[in-house]
């Protein structure tokens, strides 16, 4: 189903030591997570200052949701780069690359 | 949602064969869907016989883990099928495969 | 924390022989599960016609979000009818409840 | 979101003690969350130093999970004392409390 390429050994010696498909936008995930550590801190200090269950749990769903945000944009650079490029290269690695694609997100879904 | 129309056939040519990615495995899904079915049969014989209610709450985590297997059984092959395919194909119905996937990633990891 | 009654037995002997805390709103429950139990009768059908991958997989969220909306309901009673009546009840039957409440939200969220 | 008002003191002394469930336990509590802390400073190194995205992702499940458990921990502990003590003193204030962490449940299984 994945086409061979000639090219394939030079492309993968080339893109398998390379970035990471986050690259070109690393500094907006980086900022996502500053903001998630501020949201841990936050709930830290909530605890410290006796705040009320709900309260806390509240804040704990949206550090949750934040950190599911963090990794679905990951997931969607990394299928339109490292695994994108992968396929189009062809070869064995596109079927390695898919799946363990596919084990990132069932973990995802199970976490 | 899915119904027949007139373009339909023709947008079908063009972006992939017309079956889909789980064709090859379509009786090992339509097995899970019974099983599913059945567990749902079961949880409703269980609230008319009564059955306490933590012992109700048990089978529907035990449902909502095989539907959640099931919806990653059925991405791991459209990943492989429909969206390797794209790629290897080239051109721009690839980036819409591949955003397309991301976002039925998103929703299975929020719902 | 939680007070012993001197009823503690004879109450309990009622309450654990007794009915669920959905008995009230059975039907209500039975009437979700149905409409869950055709959700997944649909998602085979989908499956039997070569239904396009991503709209089966935007069909199981929903089923999916149902099936958890159900579990939230039935939680929902269990906490106001059985727990709330151990904890009135006293003794160690609450702590034993509140538990197994605890354990069943446990499933739910890992699920 | 939780600051103090001129009415708090006096609503609190109603509900039930000022003190939180998780008292008891605070400091297992802070404990978690700096681990936690830990986790998503570590998904920004990972991020800064150009790890591979799958490993990443695989970082953001574990932190992920470690925020779920530490939401159930709080969630157990506010059952087992406010809920419990609320229901315990009878009123309208039980019936609330239990609405309330039924809600805090929901939350916690949508996100």
């Amino acid at each position: 189903m994945v086409q061979n390429s000639a090219d394939r050994a030079s492309l993968q010696s080339v893109s398998s030591a390379s970035l990471p498909g986050y690259q070109g936008s690393k500094d907006e995930h980086l900022k996502r997570l500053r903001r998630i550590e501020g949201q841990i801190r936050g709930l830290a200090r909530m605890v410290e200052s006796d705040t009320y269950c709900i309260d806390v749990l509240t804040q704990v769903s949206a550090a949750s949701r934040a950190l599911d945000s963090f990794a679905l944009g990951l997931l969607d650079v990394h299928l339109h780069h490292c695994v994108a490029q992968a396929i189009a290269d062809g070869g064995e690695d596109a079927e390695a690359k898919i799946a363990e694609a596919s084990a990132a997100v069932a973990r995802l879904v199970k976490s």
